[in-house]
């Protein structure tokens, strides 16, 4: 069998713009997430609160406390580069204190940035095309192709896509469930920030555009600090980040797990009798200049 | 940060039962499968209609032959360890002839498997307890706690599930479309193969067994010959494979793919404006003796 | 054009049961029904709060009041039979507050009633065959079928069908929403009184046994008093009431509305910016001999 | 209780414009239906074949057959008005044939008509604001809202939303079932034209725009022949005709029957294992001169 090599085009480096010599911005942030559990009997923990290696960001320091002191393990998952938090606790209260430092790289976004026609797109970026537990991109077809079909191909028809997002869909606390989708959310026009990210992703894969759901901490203007859920869309052969809610600037968000939609980014999926009865996840901006200074000296991420 | 260990328990050898001494069955398949579209415009396509490598199989010769004679490429998914056969073409008639000899190899199957507890479960395991487009565990939660919450664990409890999708959905080709889901199933009663299939995983999942699907060539006693779908299920720290639908024996089934639902094992996803006209995967017994006689010298697969 | 006639059976006059010479149980019960609203703005409101006439019940004496007193008029729905009150308000809190005695009669049941061929239905029987909005009889026509296509029929079949609602349906206030159908708690395993009482009538519609939602006035053993909501199927040439939700005595429910489904008897329809703030319909049991004791003298019921 | 009586707007005779002296127009029609099914058991049928009372149209003469000359009768609905055929037959085939001639007048249409707030919608039209299986306009409310809900009411409103459904909802035989609701033709963009006029009345009705659904004989321009599905919107006191498909001009509609949506008004009810084999409802313009001569004396509709 002859082995014809059709090779995709080979994804892009990080965009270099003409004249933007300038170093790209970098802020450091600082992470305080607490959360804390009520259990009724053993419950099995997939955390994914630890921010991943990511070329926007550099983890300069991090710690995680357990109350009790249960055993614990962090790994890489192999698939989706995320960084998971398995433990196994027993009944009764668990806490969560985890801190962290990130420095975030800030490059300039190419608004030029063109889609790719599916026969040059990576092999590893088809499964983005996919339609998902969430975003159910094959029954939102039609509808993407009426509402974005005519439209300027690339950066302007996602931002586009995002607007439509941002105008149709009420951002209401409360107005959705864990089992909400795209369809859903496109039918009542309310949700929260997981649910209009999932509706851009949607519409962005039934145009054939890779689309995928990232979540991080992200420092909200008003309380009460959340885990927030963005969009990342295949541009131009890089993942290009963009907020359908319009929540919090994206340039400061920490980037935590990266998938094909919420079910597989969850900052924490439980195996057993376990209530939430408090969460803080909290991003603040450091003063530059004194932020390393009386730093613990922690063990940098491995 | 203590990293301390805390490791899920080894994934398990194939299986050797006290006293089967005797070597496994073995026998010789071959797949003739044809596949034909007329295309109105460029079309790109992934099709899995490669045998996988796995140590139930081994593949014995292979040929692809494309009209027209575009060109392609075969290659591992990283993900999934799938096969994936990847083309493009243009307008006009498209037609695959695949052929391949498979030597299936049969273990005995352990039909006291145990189900493993979530927290001994393997890291890489643990995507197949989770929620997907068609077998949405989530809503099926209580349905399958109900059902078969109450019964003995392990290789009974899933052979128990899936002789209820047996019996209580009707196998009715036109019964379902591509976006039928598991609970659509659940509700209506009837489908194919492959909503069977997922109606079977979901009670799995729900109820912590990890379950997922696995596509393949089948020799069913009734024409016409189609693709088939099975389940597999992790019990006793192994993959071990049930057809919810009791159409074909799993012993002489040919492993295509394997992924967390159809979406992942579809057997050809297409960018484009293309029609199918003609289909036919054929999968025979050979004749063990005179099997390799007269093959032509293929190159085995890489 | 010969019009043949071919007259479905004559519905049943209350039953009387052989041996059954003592006079039916009756008891006096005593409404007070509060409602508070909260106004934005002009609303027009449909109550239906008003006990029906219906044999099982006499009217002994009723008031509303309304804050503030605002135009309003009550009629008799010429389709259904219940008794509607119409208002419009404008901005500002609206109460109503609704006291009366009813006289509530009780027949014996006929345990023995038997289910009408299709062909022996009263014309205006039928529309209960219908699939409806919180119904779907329609798509939940294979699983009755499956569970209780083979019980014997009538009485002991309806019961049957309220049995299993009650076993498999867990009461959970909060657990759906006012756009949850049969079909949605067939599948979540969860809801409140109408939720179990929409599946109940799904399965007897789609086993070609008519039947409909009352809502009514009930004694819960425990607070907080809400409405309450029962079914009727149509058994040996009459509607017979069964409570699939097991909660109250239908001996003691005091009838208010009737109808497909819950659609057809919310106790409120509004049109308009207003949110409930406080809701109170109680039920109690009169002395018998004390009751029409000190009563204002009300007009009764035209 | 003071039984204050605040009337609703009385509705308005059939429209009399200013200018409009001359007289309405006038066309004869002829209606022939013939249905065949192959029944393989006892079968109950309620068949919508037999053209209402309406002021828009006469009938001026009727005629059934049946093959075999099973007992029926016909009936007009106290609900509805609709005139119900309601027969019994065993199994084998059955046939019917019915045709008529039916003077259809067309009064000149009131382009600005008014929606009537809802306090002055008469008691009887308030059940068509209600959600319905096939039209649920609560889960459409907030995209009613969005796309026409600043639009100018009245006439022009309800006519931009038959335009906007024709635009988006594509016509094509076979994309949707029984059991498509407006929720699912919204979405999925296609449909038939029961599932546009489905569309378009939950659309008016999540407007507070009274909506109703009106079965009828068509003249299609293309084959082959089938019953058409109509709304009416209750605008300025009375109901006013609207094709959402666009498909035939409602001035030539033939009017069988009037519902809250597509399961009041279907041609055919059956209870029992029927299958249909034929079906062909022609309707034709009659030469208006020769119409009436050479016709045979048929009892006039009584």
């Amino acid at each position: 069998m002859p082995a014809v090599a059709m090779l995709a085009r080979t994804p892009q480096p990080p965009v270099s713009l003409p004249g933007a010599a300038r170093p790209a911005e970098s802020s450091h942030l600082k992470i305080d997430c607490m959360l804390a559990y009520e259990l009724d009997g053993d419950c099995e923990f997939m955390f994914l609160i630890h921010p991943v290696q990511h070329p926007s960001q550099t983890l300069v320091q991090e710690e995680l406390r357990l109350e009790p002191g249960v055993a614990h393990r962090v790994f890489v998952d192999a698939h989706s580069g995320n960084r998971v938090l398995r433990l196994r606790a027993g009944a009764g209260p668990l806490q969560l204190n985890y801190s962290a430092v990130v420095e975030r790289h800030v490059d300039e976004v190419d608004r030029d940035a063109p889609e790719w026609p599916v026969h040059e797109l990576p092999d590893d970026v088809l499964r983005y095309l996919l339609t998902t537990r969430y975003c159910e991109s094959d029954l939102l077809g039609p509808v993407a192709q009426q509402t974005f079909g005519s439209l300027p191909g690339g950066h302007a028809r996602v931002s586009a896509i995002c607007e439509w997002v941002r105008e149709h869909v009420q951002y209401r606390i409360g107005s959705t469930t864990a089992t909400s989708t795209a369809r859903d959310v496109f039918v009542q026009r309310s949700g929260v920030c997981r649910d209009l990210a999932h509706l851009a992703i949607t519409f962005c894969r039934a145009l054939n555009i890779p689309a995928r759901l990232v979540s991080g901490y992200a420092a909200f203007p008003d309380p009460p600090p959340d885990f927030h859920a963005v969009i990342e869309a295949y541009l131009g052969g890089r993942w290009v980040m963009f907020d359908p809610s319009g929540m919090a600037p994206v340039e400061q968000l920490v980037r935590l797990a990266t998938g094909p939609d919420a079910k597989d980014v969850a900052f924490a999926t439980i195996f057993g009798p376990a209530r939430m009865v408090a969460m803080s996840p909290e991003l603040g901006r450091m003063d530059t200049a004194a932020a390393p200074v009386g730093m613990r000296a922690l063990a940098p991420v491995p």
